[in-house]
């Protein structure tokens, strides 16, 4: 029987659903070197918190998060909550000795996520990782081993979309996610971000600078009367409340090593529910994923005899493969969840090494800085933003 | 806070995983109106099974079936061991007054399903489930709504088809999969049931005969010195054990509403790791599953203008879809285990409303009726066998 | 400058169309030691043949086929007429010392099919082809080239498909094609040879034996009152003709190698406008094609390490690949039509070298053989029934 | 008999060979107005000029295309050669009343393509066209037709990708494609401009400002010892040259109706030989092509119950659909050239009925202005660049 991990999480909607979910199950698919507690859930509605602790399988709730970071049952601290609230409460949990996961983008702004990454360094004793978590589908890691493996070698184009398309209807309903105070951004730092670190991730690269143009299509949504999934029950009657963040974001990046990027980031695209498309062009090979396809990869090797080279799709699910064998036998689909899964796995890990596993606060600073140059570069013409680096 | 439902499970490999998965999450993302609890597994070899009752999240262990399913903190039954001892147990569960949830195929053998349906019927306050579970991927739910709307009008063609290659490799290991003893057949019931089942489900209509053709491509295998997912290591010395079963199964058939159907179960296409493909064709549209893409159903409605018809692919996880709305937002993959959560999901609400959730035995019965069918066909020369009806 | 090589073709439809097109363009992208002339073009009804041979190309007109074959400008007879008239034309060409190239299937029944090929055979200076024109995709030729290079191993499984949706209306008029005299039999001959000849042709085998299914879903149809493409224009008085062959068979065979094989040919798949699926799955490697994408061909190779080993899309339209170099750059896509010129390619070429391209008249026979044997099958129960050798 | 339209053609390389089989063929398969006579082919070299027009089936050859635009026998001209050429002969051709057919890009500078439109606009008796193909692939055409029909609404999002791998070998010749001075710029104006274009026809409204970024991966080449497709023999002694043009493009758009656009253009995109991709986004559905799956148009509908909705893929081939009927049954796939033969259909209808069918030197112009506000921006730190309409 291994140690426990206490964990307390702070936030039970989408995301914390989601981490649950992961908490409960890893261990029973992983062996860990500690075993999570699901010890705390933080939310500010006594009622709603304790109800959501019993369906999701948290021991205690807090209604303050303040008292959440300092419990003695709480090793680390798994932060859910909009972007807005993620530095302060990053930074106590750090200074209050617990390891820290945090819900990208990392944070509303690049002076928070700076003293987020700021702290984390304070403390090399503890872990401190951003939830980039499309990072851990298996097919991403598998595109990144092959890049450092040099088997695509030169990266000279990456082209990255997420699309999706729950706000195309002018009448979807206003909620946090399209308000700038809360959300810091809208399709460029819910989404936007994870296909910059996506990017950045199997490239192994820096985005150097960008160009950029940003759009908000819709100006104004209904309130709605209640709240499910991403969405809400409107009525005609529903008030109207202004949008404060872009609906999509188009950007162009320069690559560390030379390559060229093109990204978008949009939730305005009919069909498209919940994709994202990364394909890499090296000097030798290609890659390409496909949410939608999320248990394949595709490899073009331009090294092969050419009458019978060609994209591959790789069922990732083997058990060679990153996070293979530890789940179904070959060919058995995981899905969305799963990535949580593995972000456990990884990080519990970290945590029993005394090692950092990325991305770490400094790699979601990282992607920070680019959406920043993305938003300066929008507001001035789309002239070519570098990534600033810190002073 | 429900009322519980005590679950004793027997057996824990590949089946008892994915069903303890079921058990612990059902109730986490959807309202049953009692709360499954994990009470106790069964396994005949102590330290393993306690191993794997912590592993899994079982409260307590068995070594002995029959203890298990009279044990009074046990309600229901859930019996995912080969099939040579369904029969046994499922009967002696029902007569201790347990619900049963059966792995399929139901048994090895007519006269023991038929014996199994029987003790059901005689229980008609108990329910008795077969676990069909690929009839709860979404896609193959909102398959099976389509048709009962008359979508597609009257069935002409149903294509089936069950690849997989785990055992293409001449040296995959001997495992009791390959021994008719235990398993009853070789693909014809592992895999191809699924899609006898799929067919009649999704049609609503039954089978009334084959022709048909088995075959054993690799007559003995390697006896592997330890096991590991559906295979295992052997090695240049692992001694040679035969294969007991048939290693593909084609068969045409002849459905109730007078459609063609053709069938095919194998574990030797290269490169199908585990690919369901479920075509209908009826006389006024069209539908496929591809579980390579479990998240989407294609339809093609003829009733449309020519100028924009075609196949749709609809992403299955839309709110108004069947479980829809419970997991993830829309575009959110599910994997492989969901359909076990679902097949819980279905159960419980079953013991609950006390009816009689499909597949019942009797639909367990009729498919085991269709593999005899076939196994007779193959026998005689491929000639038309008859499904036939009990006396 | 080459010399001529005159062309007297019969029959002006579809195939007509098809062939004509071929001929005048072959040599335009092909060099060919021949150059076709179009030199007569036969059909019963003399405004009509002229308009055609205006349209299409041909230089003179013939209202009478016994003349066509004796012209002294014609060197071959090209036949595109419905199977009963292709032994009458066929042979009496091979008499009168003109190659021939004739329309698929061979003919209408095995004792006309062994005529055909005993006249080939009786001219052994003459070519005498069958047009089983999807041999010539790239792709298949590809699949054929793999398969003899030993890249899949030994040939375990075949499937393949011939779905089209031309008649699943129910109101969809009465052609030749659903007539038994003309057409020999229905969807079994019409499309059902193709994916015979293309599971024997890429395998290297033979079929030895077959069980089969056959059935007639619309036992009447209007008859039109003008035709166009495969269909024409009914009206609701439009007289009900009885339809005499089969709209649909299903078939399981074996290979000469033991593989097993499973065939359905049908023309009521609503949503299938023409589609071919073949797949060939071997001891150390799979092929797939998919008419709908007939610029590519799936190739699994089961030698390569499991990391990175998948399905690969061969794009077929490089340099080395069967004709490849000829047409367009690489990536540019070839559509139906190529095939019929690839097949006068290799006819032509053929011709030249006093060689006998594949098809023979002998390989059409052996097809025929097979569609016979599925007959017999379907009309005994579906009992196996042996390929038979002639005596 | 309908009269003859005799045609010039200048250039005889892979545009020559594409025009002169729609040239051949048109006829063959349309009802035309007139009917196309082959009269002269342009070349500078007798021999291989001759050659050309053999093989192609040209009646007569000119060494200097300033006579050839003169002839009594030409009534068009078709002009198929590098871009710095266009302007003269095009002008020239239109001053001795001639109709001209110009391949893409119109020129390789703005104001080439104005004289060239100027001149168009001095002679409106004259038709003058640039050679945009892709748009008379029928899914474009398709796809045009549902967004003026209103089917997805307010466009909101482009992208269009247009992907190549031809020179993504670091030792692929130096041909004249990558010199500025004869094809003005590289992948911008050799594939970009096919994607600008298709882009505004399918929308119907123009770009209006760009930010760009441009990029020569591979500075210099080996210079071929000979020719073919797009390539030609080198040797490891082969001299290098430079390469003066873009080898990518990538860049984003505003569109008049305020949508935002993605592009990139590229010969560095291993494995995909000749990829376009288009997506458009609007408020109430959605489109998507792929060039390599030419004979199909993805279509979502917003408006359908969420229950069956999805994107739909339309075979293209159907009676109604652009250019249906004419070529094979439904189904039957059309390649790469078939595009060339419907420019020609519609370009001759156009001279037939005094009309001025697209896309017009003026639509070509407006390209170029595209083109040329791509480079500005890129040599301008990626500033945004308005599109310049003429003064």
């Amino acid at each position: 029987m291994t140690a426990a991990l206490g964990v307390g999480m702070v936030g039970y909607a989408f995301m914390g659903a989601a981490h649950s979910q992961a908490w409960r199950n890893a261990h029973r698919f992983f062996d860990l070197p500690l075993t999570p507690r699901m010890a705390v859930l933080g939310g500010r509605t006594e009622d709603a918190v304790r109800a959501a602790a019993g369906r999701l399988g948290w021991a205690d709730v807090e209604t303050d998060w303040r008292r959440l970071v300092v419990r003695d049952d709480v090793d680390l601290v798994d932060i859910g909550t909009p972007g807005d609230t993620h530095a302060e409460i990053a930074i106590a949990a750090l200074e209050a000795g617990k390891h820290v996961l945090c819900e990208k983008p990392l944070a509303n702004t690049v002076a928070e996520a700076q003293a987020m990454a700021a702290a984390a360094a304070a403390h090399p004793e503890l872990v401190a990782m951003t939830g980039f978590t499309y990072r851990r589908m298996p097919a991403i890691q598998l595109a990144r081993r092959l890049v450092e493996q040099g088997r695509i070698g030169t990266v000279r184009h990456v082209r990255a979309q997420y699309l999706q398309d729950w706000l195309a209807d002018e009448r979807a309903p206003w909620v946090w996610r399209v308000d700038r105070e809360q959300a810091g951004s809208g399709a460029l730092g819910d989404v936007g971000a994870h296909v910059v670190d996506l990017a950045q991730f199997v490239t192994g690269e820096s985005l150097t600078g960008v160009s950029a143009m940003l759009e908000t299509f819709v100006r104004e949504r209904p309130v709605p009367t209640s709240l499910h999934g991403l969405g809400g029950t409107v009525t005609p009657d529903s008030p109207l409340r202004p949008v404060t963040v872009d609906d999509a974001a188009a950007f162009l990046g320069r690559l560390s090593g030379g390559g060229m990027a093109v990204f978008e980031a949009t939730r305005f695209a009919w069909g498209r529910r919940n994709q994202i498309r990364l394909e890499v062009n090296g000097s030798s090979g290609s890659l390409a994923f496909d949410l939608e396809d999320m248990n394949g990869l595709l490899f073009f090797d331009a090294t092969e005899p050419a009458e019978t080279a060609g994209f591959r799709r790789i069922d990732v699910t083997q058990p060679g493969h990153p996070y293979g064998g530890s789940w179904w036998p070959p060919g058995h689909a995981l899905g969305y969840e799963h990535a949580f899964t593995h972000q456990v796995v990884d990080l519990v890990r970290g945590v029993a090494a005394h090692e950092h596993p990325a991305p770490t606060f400094a790699d979601g600073l990282q992607v920070q800085r680019v959406l920043d140059a993305v938003e300066r570069s929008a507001a001035d013409d789309s002239r070519w933003a570098p990534v600033v680096a810190p002073a």
